[in-house]
């Protein structure tokens, strides 16, 4: 019979970049003996985000950050929102495009991603944050 | 035991913006008397789209606003569909970068979002529009 | 009572382009006998996406392609990770601006879509490909 599971589980960063955390996601789903069913994750934060991304080259990491850099740069004159610092609104634009939001199908007990898939957490603060991600686990 | 529900909303927007709606979402898992679940919200149309963004100060929005403004420009010369006029390729634009899904974990009857956290309709057309998001609510 | 299924499909893509699938998943909707729910898509590969679009005329397709060529133009002198050629760090730059991950409601077994909605997958390399999307299906 179908059930459901919620947790919540803190990241702590150590400023920009992408963390990943699918070991942790697969851990919690392997311990409450959910054999298939579907994980959705859900960040609660505005200026970091959730990413399914390639989990091999870091340099894919590197170039993802180069990329946000050209799109919305720290201090761009366009933006007026600039409360907690020049890299406030790039963040919250980095957020908006890429998402807070995962769900991830799971089969016989392991994540239905592709090879090179990891999720991550991506920090788009300077600073070191404290990041919390909601889970939600349905299956049987 | 787990069980699901469904419900239609309609949203009018006065043109290009973000239109909060938060309450209408608690509002509704609230009244279908669910503990704890999952609700997702997927919209029916192809040039508006769901995002969750900052809350508190409203230059966020605006700030959001011109980035899609310089990023993709109405009238812009790359463009050919302008079937509908010089914002409707943006719109499209737009809404592929931003999306037309959410899915939110609810916790003891509350969304999980963080404290900055609101849901809103982005409309990307400047004249006003009746938008409609489909709710699913799975939970017990 | 609420049951689950799931399912792995197969989409052949020829190349760069966005590829329509919304006729696979409603038939295996309806396959499975399900009146209401909701179906949850993840692709399984860092450099394709998944997409809810424009479905009518084909230049929005084309317009799409436009935008993200000169977003991230294959070559771009930013990028480091070439290993599989000058078209593989914009094909991760358009995965994670777009995303893997579709949630969709269906009523009285039919997905909720808009009239002009149309599920897509995106191929952002220019070879071909065969590429692996997750199925999951809730409803009774």
């Amino acid at each position: 019979m179908l059930r459901q599971a919620q947790h919540e589980i803190r990241i702590p960063t150590r400023g920009r970049g992408l963390y990943e955390f699918t070991g942790t996601v697969a851990d919690w789903v392997a311990q409450n003996r959910f054999s298939s069913g579907l994980v959705t994750l859900n960040l609660r934060h505005t200026s970091a985000s959730l990413l399914i991304q390639e989990n091999a080259d870091p340099e894919v990491r590197h170039d993802l950050e180069r990329f946000c850099a050209r799109l919305a740069p720290d201090g761009d004159a366009l933006f007026r929102h600039t409360v907690e610092g020049d890299d406030d609104m790039p963040a919250h634009i980095r957020t908006a495009l890429t998402g807070v939001n995962l769900s991830i199908p799971f089969v016989s007990g392991a994540l239905a991603l592709g090879t090179w898939q990891g999720i991550y957490l991506w920090e788009h603060r300077r600073q070191s944050h404290s990041r919390h991600v909601v889970l939600h686990l349905l299956g049987e």
